[in-house]
């Protein structure tokens, strides 16, 4: 049997279990190039409570009663494709649920390297390290000895892209919340600073960790921060925008007041989403895998057990109480 | 002997007479490699009004008790350089003053077409036509078919903007404040629409004007219809940020609660300074010129008489009530 989550109401700030219902159901069968899948992780972005809202984003917004989207690394449990026989790992969109019936057009294999956990894959090798790849090299365009500030910079994103950032030598101010983050991100990460949003005088640290302005910003969150940011831009300056997370839950997270300083400073503000890259996931894949094997890439993951402790993962992560990426162990490796 | 206009107090709001000083003094001499100019026009764009503001912009804060800063066509009435003889014309930043000291190397000189008003190089030949020309092309990347929405559509860049976007082979939109603009904009500019922001409902009228959305955004405006342009916006739009009018008189002028939409849309939204296009000013105006004496590009002045009008052109330009280019005629031709 399969236990099936979906959303039955969007949620109004924090996730509830009670926007949920939780059903037990038959197992589907696979037909003619389809898979059963079993999932193995459930990874929780931030930007998962995005899709719970009622607007389309770059995604369609979550349909109140279907199974409620997920990534996942899940196993081929069941196969009707010869190239993904039963026993194979894969990258999925495996859903909030426990099998996954699944078509292996829509599906990645994952050799996994028996130095790395499977999750990984869908983290440090996976969605947050080519975000935080793609943006920097792509958006960002880094040029040694300029520096880059950094928002939600201990999360599994932003720390990727400090330690990256010191790897094309850039000077790298990461902000986080509260000192503890903050340290580790000066000393496990080797960021040049860290700001604390929740204690310091943001502004005062700016100007006097970037005492040559800002050449790149790698936004993850949105709000008063990122304004004092834009503020403190030099000429030509890119900002690779990848979320807003401090708006996923509703509410404002208005950063445009300080837009103006686009025009005065000639500089680009730029959205992108990872899955526009997935043609350099090999070559990403590969670089980063390098790193993590010869231990110079540090990342964290946070692993909940079942599906039932996924709401409250999310409200974690929205809390900013996670350390790196937050997995759901949904069912045994 | 030269009346001369200062800046002492910084206005909040409008403009008024009592932020400035005005004093009669002696005309200067002009040293070696400068002239002494007799100002002829004194440009009126929008952005004079950023200047007065105490923050820097993309030019440094107007210093009290100085001179004010203004953009003029100039007549040479004392030269000490050759190649700027008397009675030449040049593009200055001549001051709000009736003469100037000002040293040839800062100086352009103008060769006027006998067709074309003198003062139409600072406008239509100058910078609004350089700033609608490469803000259209090199920041919007216009290709036929796609659909641009302008704000301040039927002022002097908007309305330019409208125009060559035609000559592009684009579907072009104006947002204007009035019916009589919007009417303008339809008949005289060839716009394919036009939405009166001062009446209509801006959201609908957008989605029936832009039914396949809007793949580039020329932006002079900033504030809450820049927003509703940006929910519109399609995969890969591109966004010329080229002022945020609504916010030079102080307030609040935020347009970030869309920018999460730049995310969902990949898409780009860039500040430019026509400043920035100087090595391409001859070729533009060429282009511009040959329009211009064709007749195929229409555009607007409106002339007022002596440096006292000036606070009032401005506050009548922030009010919207003006038509194509604001200039002030400082002293006869």
């Amino acid at each position: 049997m399969n236990t099936v989550w979906r959303l039955t109401s969007r949620p109004h700030g924090p996730v509830r279990r009670e926007d949920f219902s939780v059903s037990v159901e038959p197992l589907p069968t696979p037909g003619p190039g389809q898979v059963l899948l079993r999932n193995l992780y459930l990874i929780v972005p931030a930007s998962m409570r995005l899709w719970m809202n009622a607007e389309d984003t770059y995604l369609p917004a979550q349909r109140l009663g279907a199974v409620m989207r997920g990534i996942t690394v899940s196993v081929v449990e069941q196969s009707e494709d010869p190239a993904f026989p039963v026993g194979a790992y894969v990258n999925a969109m495996g859903g909030w649920q426990e099998y996954a019936l699944a078509k292996t057009a829509h599906l990645q294999r994952i050799t996994p390297h028996p130095d790395i956990g499977l999750a990984s894959y869908r983290g440090v090798l996976g969605l947050q390290g080519m975000t935080a790849y793609c943006g920097l090299t792509d958006v960002c365009r880094p040029e040694p000895g300029q520096t880059l500030v950094v928002t939600a910079a201990a999360g599994s994103v932003g720390s990727l892209v400090c330690q990256i950032g010191k790897k094309l030598g850039l000077r790298v101010i990461g902000v986080a919340g509260g000192p503890a983050k903050c340290d580790w991100l000066v000393r496990a990460c080797g960021a040049d600073g860290a700001i604390d949003y929740k204690n310091d005088d943001v502004a005062a640290r700016l100007d006097e960790l970037c005492p040559d302005g800002v050449d790149m910003q790698f936004e993850n969150v949105g709000g008063p921060v990122m304004d004092l940011i834009m503020a403190r831009i030099n000429r030509g300056a890119r900002i690779a925008l990848c979320g807003m997370v401090s708006g996923y839950q509703g509410g404002d997270n208005a950063g445009g007041h300080a837009l103006m300083n686009l025009v005065n400073q000639r500089a680009t503000l730029r959205g992108f989403i990872v899955s526009d890259y997935l043609h350099r996931a090999q070559e990403v894949c590969d670089r980063l895998t390098e790193w993590v094997l010869d231990g110079s890439l540090v990342y964290t993951e946070e692993f909940s057990d079942g599906l039932d402790s996924t709401p409250e993962a999310m409200n974690r992560l929205a809390r900013g109480e996670n350390r790196g990426t937050q997995f759901v162990r949904v069912s045994p490796v």
